[in-house]
């Protein structure tokens, strides 16, 4: 792997052309803080197989289009050299794109909304990062943001219609229709279903995919993402969640992402982090049912808001789970290539 | 006074025991700035009585623990000592506690709601902490964010049900039922209860126990509870409010934060700094009335919100009232012991 | 006019009260970034007549009356000389009083609010300066804060009533009642209008005069306006917003004011800044469009927050678009007078 990937990088640095193709491989990885183009290439295939077996195929041409123009929207931007090449200039694109095609009706104008939301997406990576230097690193937060502005804009626009956006309603307490005993395949149906939900599939055959792709760069984020996502159905389901939200990986996403970036990325490796991260992890469930709850005025989902709310809250306190100050992982200083 | 807390402090520092009690007797204190554990006991038995008078002892229950929780987690975290023992890591703590037991049903899953709140609301405290430094301290908002996730979460969850949650709702003028001509018994039920909601009580004995305790610690901040609490509750009435949420205190208490806190705690006492303190109380009040219609959609209660949103704004131009630089409470460089 | 204003400010350096004067014109010139007496005499002369031309002249006085009394407020805190005489402490004033005024009733309430309104917009102006100083200004956050809160409260208050506030409701799709093709001459109102409505009024002919304030001071400044509100217009209609939304300008006065702040007052001009504005005032229709529906259950205009919201998240990557470093507006460097 180490060989191929070696070859791969002296290839890449001869020509523009693969340069680019290995950027924006690199940038689909970063989605779950891999920065590996094989890593991208097993994403990228989960991703065109969600989107086909769900019937909806220009879901996947969104995310490659918007990646694309992240990319070359960076580039414009001038954003130094490092940063580029790591992907770090493409993720949120990526999940813009994917999140756009997925909400939205197709037609003329959401081609125009993904390029729009794919550039702008980097003005606010750029922004965030800026902001969020001192405690870590700009996660998810330019997609969340960007996506939600733009959803949000389309309840005022005849041109551009909603096609699976919730409804707006006033927050009224769930009230379960019958007593719902999880059978066990309910129960690995929602465990991976959280993992392939991250990039917005409901796809067990996906999830396994993508684990090969986060095992392929990094053994402790496959590990962290699959207890991460454990954790989250087990703890949705002891509150009472609602059945269908716990199978489909609607409660799990968020706290699988949660799992991978406190666990492997921000900290090094120790009982205590792993306690710290179980705990983060068990709020991210919290988190993202409260976020459910919040939006509901709104008609928009809550994306991955709850992972970067709780992730960035987790991370604030570094001074108190460093014993050696850990690798920030920010835009000015991303990870080396694996 | 000073015999006794001298006294007090050379047995604490002798047991690991007593240290410990004294460090959750100095959290209740901070709920209102005061790192006093005289002041903490107090204010204990007015938690207590308050709970015991409403037929809700669980709630003070739920305080204790939660206080208790927050301390043992700020142990494990290895929060400076300093921090810990002048009670700053827990009063956020026991304020989750006893919302969540003033607003949630009974059972086994509120006290792991409890342990989890109490336990995340230490990290909050040390994330908003180290975003907070450099205009003030972090106030009680890891308590009203940690709270305010916990409670929009139990809409989507059947395991936890609220029992004195507000029901959501679009946002409407409200709509005086009848000329409310406010007697002064009324007048000073507000005032009184203004105080003790603080707490999350409504009860004059409560107050009259909480103003005993600040009074131990610093008659200044006696003074400027009972003088915020007073302007509060005339400006509130001046502007037409419902004359339940003002005889009942909900438009007081977080006025009597603001007037403590900008009145004796951050800024060095001087005219200028009573007239700037006054201006900040009564935009208190707009800031409650607003934040309660706000929150209308979510159906959640706005807690200490709008103390904490006028406090860190009328915190932060620092520089334009300081004569000498007064001493900055934060986590790193808390108040020394009274 | 370099003469005439050299003039003007020799006498104000003499007298009091014209420089008193002149802080309160300067205060109005900077709703649009002119640091310029006379600028702010045909900006007052603009307002003056679009609130007489729409039956409204308390309006009018509530603006003038708001920043007064915040540039006393100002006095009064001892803001620093130079941001005071640069009118920065009183462009968030008079917005609120000219807000305040146009979305409420009339009576004496009514001038306790704007007064108390004009004074916290100071205090929220100095902490928001000292938050967004990194990275660029408070723009009118101050005023979008200040108002929202003193608007909501309204809801909880039976001494005010609103007379042009949006009524709550959950959030549903826009309904286009009939195909409405947009004639020229409604495309010229939406152009005109929406840089009246910065100042919250619908006249062609404050338009007109306030381009000349514009151009009296900087012709890029009205240029910038002109284009941004046409570039807005298009937009909103290419994307199918409701046609009454467009000429009434409600959805281009805060494009029109990202595209003068980043195109003239934030960048030195260059190709790739004007692209880079112009990506910004599409954004900011988006964003419009989006505040608009997010605030549909608070039932509150959404002010000017999307200019806020995307010139900051436009100005936060400095790094990438200053060949040379540019002068930073903030409240301790304000711009010397043109």
């Amino acid at each position: 792997m180490e060989r191929i990937l070696a070859k791969w990088e002296s290839l890449s640095a001869s020509s523009v052309i693969l340069r680019f193709l290995d950027i924006n491989l690199r940038s689909i990885g970063q989605v779950m803080f891999q920065n590996n183009p094989i890593t991208g290439i097993l994403f990228l295939i989960a991703i065109a197989w969600g989107s086909y077996a769900a019937g909806v195929p220009q879901v996947a041409v969104a995310g490659v289009l918007a990646v694309i123009v992240s990319n070359l929207t960076a580039q414009w931007l001038h954003v130094d050299l490092e940063s580029l090449h790591s992907g770090l200039c493409g993720f949120n694109g990526i999940l813009v794109g994917l999140a756009l095609a997925t909400f939205l009706s197709a037609g003329p104008l959401l081609w125009v909304y993904v390029v729009l939301g794919a550039t702008v997406s980097v003005v606010v990576m750029l922004a965030t990062t800026n902001v969020a230097k001192p405690w870590g690193s700009a996660l998810t937060f330019p997609f969340v943001l960007t996506t939600w502005l733009l959803l949000l804009a389309t309840y005022g626009f005849s041109g551009l219609a909603g096609t699976a956006l919730p409804s707006g309603n006033v927050v009224t307490a769930f009230q379960p229709y019958q007593a719902s005993p999880l059978q066990l395949i309910d129960v690995a149906q929602g465990i991976f279903q959280s993992i392939s939900q991250v990039f917005l599939k409901a796809s067990a055959i996906a999830a396994l995919v993508l684990l090969a792709g986060l095992a392929v760069s990094s053994l402790a984020a496959a590990a962290f993402a699959l207890g991460g996502s454990i954790l989250a159905v087990l703890t949705a389901h002891l509150f009472g969640a609602e059945s269908d939200l716990i199978t489909g990986g609607l409660l799990g996403f968020s706290p699988v992402l949660t799992a991978i970036a406190l666990g492997t990325v921000f900290y090094q490796p120790s009982w205590r982090v792993v306690v710290y991260t179980a705990v983060a992890t068990v709020f991210t469930v919290i988190a993202q049912s409260a976020l459910n709850v919040a939006l509901t005025p709104f008609a928009i989902p809550a994306l991955t808001a709850p992972f970067v709310l709780v992730t960035w809250l987790f991370l604030l306190p570094r001074q108190c789970l460093e014993e050696a100050p850990a690798v920030v992982r920010d835009i000015e200083k991303p990870p080396a290539a694996t």
